[in-house]
């Protein structure tokens, strides 16, 4: 299984008059990323059992929809980036216009891709939970929601209940969408435990992003480290400092592993997955 | 059949920290509108004989794509219009930032609306099949193709070919879903038949946005008028004049009560829907 050919195998078509907008769908989704949320679908997928291909195509979806999340918080409008993973951002590309346009239709693009998928599933059923979940955690009851609540708070003091709102909302969501999907088209019932543990991984992941933007360098990140510093942004490493950040995104690692080893099925894939994001450095 | 109140009962909750977001969206969506597109599908729902409430998601789904396609090409980076319909657009009530969220918010909350409608209807395969229409004509190869296509063009002498591709795509690509998804849901095997009379009336509807653009009154249109003269804009009344293109909209509307007339079923509302549009003066 390869996550690169997998997402190459369901991109859009640079033909004709609208060619531009595909390109930019393209660069953004070629831009590198550690495609984790595929991966955390693919080996919920398999520890229960999935064995198909349908997979596919909900793996490209949500690197669809995490991909178009960036273009569109790298806008101007919103944090006015011109630099991600060491290229130029989709704005900064092809322009405003196109940005908001490329993040559409890659939001667009996702769900005619997994809809394109469960057309094909033996289990339509499956397939249609799979849709309500990506739908669900992408929108105002996940990450949408969560980007509107850090945005509008922006330049304030959070209170440690709204920045727990934020992680949740805006990080944990899609986490939580890649478990769940997983589980959802190999079957599963155990549903309600993935989107347990995929909040609670998200909070890590969150926590150890705040973490690298002040340990990591400008070359591992691809983009400028200290900027929560420099916007004085609340985050959980300045209301707890470093080593208690670290200690968290070390018990949130554990708990995580403690509820995927209560699930059935082979997971050790997956708990290696897990281990690796926790020692990430970038 | 209601359709303000079926919008209404697919909003979303304005509650907890992202309610801004819920309540620009509610504020997009009950603006005002003509309501056509939920009309058409309810309409072609009912002539292929569909009896059931699982239209309505799907109804409130694509009211909810035109209108994030508003909030979005409103915004300052695309027309940078403060006014629709006689009101402040969402940009300009909720900031530009929350107007790209409400619009992110908006698209995805359809799909969602849509997923939990087919999770409810006896025919998985048919809700399936209107998933799949929705996404792909409000994307790349639809609406958000079509939207690009005239954005990259603003400002140049369009050819006949490429203005009639933006019409397909901006304007019709959504009206022939409506058609398509109404006749998907009751099982209809004429989608193809659907999709090229949608494509027909898109047409026909465009060019008379283009005379009202210059015939009708700021009062009726809720906007100012002879914007497209001011910007410069080709459309089919720059390159065919006035009469020509009252005759085509007559053409293209005789066309369509053609094309309808040839499918099964009870089809006067339909018929008497696609006169009010010729004759629509706002």
């Amino acid at each position: 299984m390869n996550i690169e050919e997998i997402i190459k195998k369901y991109l859009p078509e640079e033909e004709g008059p609208a060619g531009v907008l595909a390109e930019s769908m393209i660069y953004s989704l070629m831009a590198g990323g550690k495609r984790i949320r595929p991966s955390l679908m693919y080996d919920a997928y398999k520890m229960f059992g999935g064995t198909e291909e349908v997979i596919e195509p909900f793996m490209a979806a949500l690197e669809m929809i995490h991909t178009y999340s960036l273009v569109h918080d790298d806008l101007p409008a919103m944090d006015n980036d011109t630099l991600r993973r060491g290229k130029p951002t989709t704005w900064s590309v092809y322009g405003e216009d196109v940005g908001i346009l490329c993040g559409d239709a890659l939001l667009t693009f996702a769900f005619e891709t997994a809809a394109k998928g469960f057309a094909m599933t033996a289990y339509p059923d499956r397939a249609a939970k799979a849709i309500g979940i990506l739908a669900q955690k992408a929108g105002i009851y996940g990450m949408c929601g969560g980007q509107t609540v850090d945005v509008i708070n922006t330049g304030k003091q959070l209170t440690e209940d709204l920045l727990e709102y934020i992680y949740r909302d805006k990080t944990g969501a899609l986490l939580a969408a890649s478990l769940m999907i997983g589980g959802a088209l190999a079957g599963s019932e155990d549903i309600d435990k993935l989107e347990e543990t995929g909040y609670i991984l998200g909070r890590a992941f969150q926590i150890q992003d705040d973490i690298l933007d002040i340990t990591s360098t400008e070359e591992e990140l691809g983009k400028p480290i200290g900027s929560d510093e420099r916007n004085n942004k609340v985050t959980y490493v300045t209301l707890h400092g470093l080593s208690g950040a670290k200690e968290e995104v070390h018990a949130l690692t554990e708990r995580v592993k403690t509820l995927i080893g209560q699930m059935p099925g082979e997971k050790d894939t997956l708990l290696a997955l897990v281990d690796k994001l926790e020692k990430r450095t970038y």
